[in-house]
């Protein structure tokens, strides 16, 4: 094929982004996928954990009594749902999480964080912390950081509602 | 388990990432997956298409001739590298997609959109377009935006540099 076709042109139903917002969005996706990126590989080489496990034992720290059910728990990590269940299995093999049934809900299980899923997020932690300060935090001035929160905040209380 | 061990106290060498910026984090990550999950929810139920899948037309639909070497489409796709190769199987048994060798790369592979991987990006985008703007666009006032875009934009410079 030596021409290629011409890019779609707009179409008069088609909706506008307006320009501004536009390029707030492409940043948005750029930054996330090359910070998450960064962030997964610095984890990996440093102490050997996948950034996805990373979020998983955060939500699990975060939790009353460092427990969730496994549906609450797909609601709240932030990197990767699909597979969840998987994922959960392999750190379960590994011995940082572990399962239970929920005495409450037939159909529910626990997933909690043992005393070695707790001993890998408190080691693994301050290399997270370093790489999310030194590559997105020690860039943002307090006024930026401040208006980023709040837009972005907004955007999620939408979703949310 | 009747008591769960304290929250991992902040230590002496830990590094500190400041309450704004930290915010501004903890927003960045949560509206990244709300967003995407609501718009490959939309796409997926309006056009059958996954979100995936749409982000590597696009990719493709602003690259020369809308073809990209493979390992030029992993360096550009947002929203999951892992795996790429297989997705592209897939695009390519649904004929949105063509792969073909590099002439002047022996060990290369062209990825080319075809007619009718054009033909879905351009019935699919007005669908994503109305999500970006409903979700996102529609949230963010014009300086928000600036300040995003430009706050965003020093990150990914950062981390391609």
């Amino acid at each position: 094929m030596k021409t290629s076709p011409p890019p779609p042109p707009a179409r008069d139903d088609e909706p506008i982004v307006p320009a501004p917002q536009m390029a707030a969005w492409r940043a948005f996706l750029t930054a996330h996928a090359r910070l998450t990126d960064e962030l997964a590989r610095e984890l990996r080489d440093r102490v050997g954990l996948p950034l996805t496990w990373y979020d998983v034992l955060v939500q699990l720290s975060e939790a009353d009594e460092h427990r969730l059910r496994m549906q609450d728990l797909a609601g709240r990590v932030l990197l990767s749902k699909s597979g969840l269940t998987r994922l959960i299995d392999r750190m379960e093999r590994d011995g940082l999480v572990a399962r239970s049934p929920c005495q409450d809900d037939r159909r529910g299980t626990w997933a909690q964080m043992t005393d070695r899923g707790y001993d890998v997020i408190r080691s693994s932690a301050p290399t997270h912390l370093a790489g999310v300060r030194e590559h997105f935090a020690d860039l943002l001035g307090d006024h930026e950081a401040a208006v980023v929160a709040e837009a972005l905040g907004r955007v999620v209380e939408r979703l949310e509602a």
